[in-house]
């Protein structure tokens, strides 16, 4: 029989990584909550006619589709055969989720009468994606969003960007820069230049800066963008000095009488000086930041660390119509992603977890015949007190429960002696240093 | 434009029902930690090799399994209509887990090396079954599993029985019964009437007792079961007390000199007097107890409410088999699962979840022009301090935020004045009395 395996791009996780990362998600949802987001959740599975189509072309041949069942199956089968034709979206109605925002949307629109507007929510939940798996990407990972939706102010902007250094600080992840960029800024920038018609496509190539670097963005503008002034401006963009002021001086004189241009430039400004009036020094203009997806419609932001390298760890920005496509207009929103997954990688490499978070009971009952009921007895009085017991299950020989107890970590052994019930007593073995004494009950 | 929607028998969850669900699942989780069980997780997904077989054949009809993608499924397809078979395994290789024990049997078997036994796990994550929905029953909804594996010892069945008393009790929900029977009693039973071929066929029909009443089971007996002994036995256990006494008695006589009888009826004996010597008086032999997954072979558990009609809320049982069909044989083991769908709705129901619940922040702060430097300062300062605190994002007149905060249950409201940096005070309005005062920020 050969050793039962997980599907490709999965994860297991043992009681360490379950702990270490319920410590991430706990962090974040603390924050989030003192901060008054709420918590929603969403199926697993949402109807194919809710995702299709709203993440790209791309987006939406990584979808996990559900296969029909019984009848239904047999039909579309049937169907395909006669039609001789095979498209994989005849054989399923429902599809895993691929983010939570596009949930989200469609939750506030089905939910909208029972929703006070504006809406801070939290969502932490799993996503699947089938993507290519490598070191870092998996086809089943957590994202953790907050978004506020159903207001314009930059206030909020601001706020998202005071959890974001909270939440990293919280983790000792203070040394990280948030780069902070405005679609339209970059719209009223490829306008300037007369390649409108091309901003997707230039997005999609400065987006990958961080990859290839700038003089190969510069090269693939030349080769991809029919516009000669695209890849002048953008080379030009790219010289500039990397401090805030000059790189907004540089905007006013090139889009500040545009009207967007003008928009996003005060929009721009007044959340990076909101900022640093707050003291979030660590908040930087980054005109080639263009984030992938295609409803964002305002900010944008991608935060990175400093002194390690493994892209974006927190994302986000602000769409103007997301909830349009599901019939309800009007509605702006804002919000981050952190990427925990990203978040654990680094922790677990730089070894920033709290060292209290560990797997090993407070105690562990030594098993001896005839003492069960006893053992039940003082293991519930200790865990009435507030700490963790381990009752060890079977009379094994001594040795075996001890060399069980410390490959466990266990540190306190417990021996009940016949004489439990009128001292209520116990011996005491300390793992650590090998003491072993008498204790009463209540000194435990 | 249709109003979007969600698939059948799938939930969107409100802030007020996540934080309801959560206590719930918190609830369970810290009384499983204190009885040192270590949470895994497992993937949402398995290969269909991994269950495929393993939950009976309706089960494998009731398994969500994901399409192939690409050429995978343009293959599948092309193969499918060669052979002019429409098979739907032959379009999957993948399924969303069905329940939390096969995939912990898969993970013990791959992990073995890692693993110190005997191992005390719980895992409370969502299993997803195409089952058709009705009040009560979803086609995603989580388990939360507690197993004992690699030990003999009924010590780890009284434990568990500890631990539902534990939570439920937690749950105010004190009374409950604990139904216990044992598999090899069943068996020893079945074979004294010489039906040992009909085993799972009757306890099959036995397990629907709660449904049809003990009458239309004997009924059923005398129709399916062509061994005619076989009804009559079972009509004559139902006829007895309802008394644990009684039960063990009876089965004495009848199976006692049975070896398989006596070793059941010798643990059901241990399990229930330990239980009963440590107070835990609302144990109960029910011998018509059955349970339909085949893999039990010692005790099995049920758990219902004595007062409020819901069906079984906690299950479980021993299981001495389970890890052989992925290769690794003599590896006993234990387990419950809680249903925390159902103890939701009891608790909904019964108004039992605690007061302090609550989906509002303690304050919000006005929106003011002008002031929201100030604002952040302020929200900043009480969030440092532990309480949670809204910041109304855009300003509006004030009669809409003040509505805001009250459809929001806002119980505080915060007015920055034009002095707030000299006199570190703030205005507030308590909306429950409608009382103004200025307070100093370190008195909040």
């Amino acid at each position: 029989m050969n050793k039962p395996s997980i599907p490709k791009g999965t994860r297991d996780f043992s009681p360490i990584q379950v702990i270490r990362r319920n410590y991430i998600f706990n962090t974040i949802k603390s924050v989030f909550e003192k901060y008054a987001f709420l918590p929603i959740e969403t199926p697993s599975m949402e109807k194919l006619s809710t995702l299709n189509g709203k993440y790209g072309e791309e987006g939406d041949q990584l979808l996990f589709k559900i296969l029909m069942r019984g009848a239904k199956f047999e039909k579309a089968f049937q169907k395909s055969v006669d039609k001789n034709t095979s498209n994989d979206n005849h054989f399923s109605e429902e599809a895993l989720r691929y983010d939570l925002t596009v949930p989200f949307a469609r939750y506030i629109v089905q939910h909208q009468n029972d929703i006070n507007f504006p809406f801070r929510r939290y969502q932490m939940q799993p996503v699947w994606r089938a993507d290519r798996p490598q070191k870092g990407r998996y086809r089943e990972f957590y994202q953790c969003d907050a978004d506020i939706v159903g207001s314009n102010s930059l206030d909020c902007e601001v706020e998202l960007i005071a959890i974001i250094n909270n939440v990293l600080n919280s983790f000792k992840l203070h040394n990280h820069t948030i780069f902070i960029n405005n679609r339209k800024i970059l719209s009223a920038l490829i306008d300037s230049c007369g390649a409108k018609e091309y901003f997707k496509k230039i997005t999609i190539i400065i987006d990958k800066i961080d990859k290839i670097g700038s003089d190969k963005v510069v090269e693939e503008l030349e080769k991809n963008i029919p516009i000669p002034n695209c890849a002048a401006l953008f080379s030009e963009l790219f010289s500039l000095e990397d401090s805030n002021e000059e790189l907004i001086n540089w905007l006013n004189a090139k889009i500040g009488s545009d009207d967007q241009g003008k928009i996003g430039l005060d929009e721009l400004n007044y959340v990076v000086s909101s900022a640093y009036s707050l003291g979030l020094g660590n908040v930087k203009v980054n005109l080639s930041l263009a984030r992938g997806l295609d409803y964002y419609t305002g900010s944008i932001f991608e935060v990175t660390l400093n002194d390690y390298k493994i892209g974006s760890i927190v994302g986000g920005g602000r769409y103007d119509n997301l909830t349009q496509v599901f019939g309800q207009k009007d509605l702006s929103g804002v919000g981050i992603s952190f990427g925990a997954e990203r978040i654990y990688d680094v922790m677990n490499e730089l070894n920033l977890f709290p060292k209290q978070l560990i797997t090993s009971p407070n105690y562990m009952i030594i098993n001896k015949t005839d003492s069960s009921i006893n053992a039940f007895k003082l293991a519930d009085y200790i865990r009435t007190k507030g700490s963790t017991c381990l009752l060890y299950p079977d009379n094994h020989k001594l040795k075996k429960q001890m060399k069980y107890a410390n490959d466990n970590n266990i540190q306190t052994l417990l021996f009940i002696s016949e004489d439990f019930n009128e001292n209520m007593s116990v011996e005491c073995k300390n793992m650590v240093n090998g003491i072993q004494k008498t204790i009463l009950l209540k000194d435990l």
